[in-house]
């Protein structure tokens, strides 16, 4: 799994800072007024008000490799998002190209069930192979191939649906692959942004979960 | 495949009529304003003219069965609809307790192909069950299960988003599954509200495809 | 003020009970599942986990009218939301035709304010009349008219978005007349959905403002 | 009126360019790949076969100021963007401070409806300060503030919005204030990204309004 940042709004603290500042002064702020030692506590503090919408103006771009098709399922959920996923419609797999899956953690503490898992895949990748060459359309043949198979995307988010998503999916609770992704995306985005950023994090201390973690 | 209405909002027509009155009326209407006699024309009228924001206050609910995963993920890319899917986390399937699948029309025509998809269906089913008995969690097993494995969802759309969805989706290059999928909504929607749907179709006229039909 | 719902999900409870089935079963549910014994305390207790998404399958569209422009202002920032709103620019108001106004009852304390209040409110009415007569279109005519003339609009929200209305807007530090009006939904849609609506309430409990109420 | 591109995503066509590509391809994009010379007509070929999703990953942050409110609650009916608006509830106008207005061309043409617009004017102003000075929170006092009244905005919309906003309010039966104001943010964006808003224009060619220009 590889998660690049590939763009994000330049100054984006500043550019939020402006959004905070209009909504409650008559001019636009000065450049005094959005330095660099006013922009984060104003950012911090009206945010930590719960008025997340400013966070809106920050936009993040990432290329999302190697998951599977099973994490990129739950993870176009997000309709507050854009996302462009490499297509099995149109994109052919196999013949030794690369068609890669994941395997979880889980599968790999015994012998016996990492060689009946490889077995169902190298089933379906025998078949789809098959197929494509007997002129079955790619859109067709995909119809074999696994959850485990690995996808490509592009994501852009902005901050505000960032911290709902990593809130939702940092928690110990969510599906461990798309935990993964979240923790990736969080490290870039806390890198490049950590005023913005400061709070991202599980939803913890407003958990309903039936089966809360509760602080395990 | 199978499609259910399972709700809709009642008098669509009439309430989407109120909404179309509003905006260039003083007063709300009346009964007398809002007789079946009228109201269709005012919406075919209003619609006509491009002002589809009105339709957006009749909603449609409906129970999906039988679509394969692939159909699904393109299905849950419509990000002005409401989904609730079946969870491969947390249902388990296989035991002979109905993973169904579906078969592509062009992968039936050549008998070796079918042994071929069905042996690879057979491997991941076997793969899946072995694993769950072990202990795999259902979550992690599902990594083994083709994008073939059918699904059910409950999905609602509002009529101005349905219309999109099937100028879309009921284009003869739509992949088959969903446009299979589109032609049974359609003709749930059309025969409980005629007037909403009276244009329910594909974008044809204002095609800019690649490779568009060209009215084939 | 008033508030008129005009059509909402029929047997809402139970298709939100059928969309919280449909994630966690291999089957729809029968009739028998969806016993109102059932659904009821099916949906309370998904909802109870923070999982509100299956309550987007419940849509409420109402009429409301003689709410300030400033109210409507606010509503319409509602994005998850469909608004049909009477447009100043194709309705002509004015010559005691019932260009209504809202007086808050803060002016209404002093009959020195209520004067200079109705005083303002007069002249932008008797500029209003004068213009249309003159022959400036309506739509340009209007920006003299005050924040506080009334407009009618036709709204349509699902059950998670009014909760999420409700929790913002029935604080006791809303605004005064949007908070009005939240309360004048809600006995709507309580009264027509119980269980959908028993926790609709303001965002006490997990409340970040910075002049919270405190339980005041 | 005044627009001030704040920030938008940085090398733009290049980002957008590479969401096109992983679509259809096994791989991402090498730099040679996304080389200006090839990226530009990638990204029009594939905007021109209708698929514009991809311009979703482009994000343009404007301040926008001196416009009425009358404009401004026409713009942020546009769901797909975000907003932060000068609130009226939390700045304190008048008092000389700048409590600036919009007066139409169509008013300016005849003294008599200038001075009537003015009184108007003057008469709202005059009982904003009253009631603010007699200790009526702004909140309130802002009910006799005109639609003519100036506000600041800070407005975040993607390129696919854009061209959406730019193809309904650049169409000659637009509001002239809301035209006047989409042509100076297109006039920033298409000097920022020449390719991606190639086709920026209204809707010309698709028009079903019922008094359409007919080219006039």
């Amino acid at each position: 799994m590889k998660v690049t940042l590939l763009a994000s709004t330049p100054n984006a603290t500043k550019v939020v800072a402006t959004a905070a500042w209009i909504c409650t002064h008559l001019e636009l702020p000065t450049e005094a007024d959005l330095h660099p030692d006013k922009c984060g506590p104003m950012v911090k503090r009206v945010v930590g008000y719960g008025h997340t919408s400013i966070l809106e103006h920050a936009s993040f771009t990432f290329a999302i490799e190697g998951v599977s098709r099973a994490c990129s399922h739950q993870l176009v959920r997000y309709r507050i998002a854009s996302f462009s996923q490499q297509s099995q419609r149109f994109v052919k797999f196999g013949n030794g190209s690369g068609c890669g899956y994941v395997m979880p953690e889980s599968c790999k503490q015994d012998v016996e069930v990492i060689e009946e898992f490889e077995r169902a895949l190298m089933a379906a990748e025998a078949a789809y192979d098959f197929m494509t060459k007997k002129g079955i359309p790619a859109e067709d043949a995909r119809f074999v191939l696994p959850s485990a198979t690995t996808t490509k995307l592009v994501m852009t988010m902005n901050a505000r649906e960032l911290l709902h998503f990593f809130q939702q999916r940092l928690c110990i609770k969510a599906q461990w692959e798309i935990r993964e992704l979240a923790m990736l995306i969080r490290a870039e985005v806390v890198s490049k942004e950590p005023v913005l950023f400061a709070t991202a994090g599980p939803g913890c201390g407003n958990c309903k979960e039936k089966r809360s973690c509760q602080g395990e």
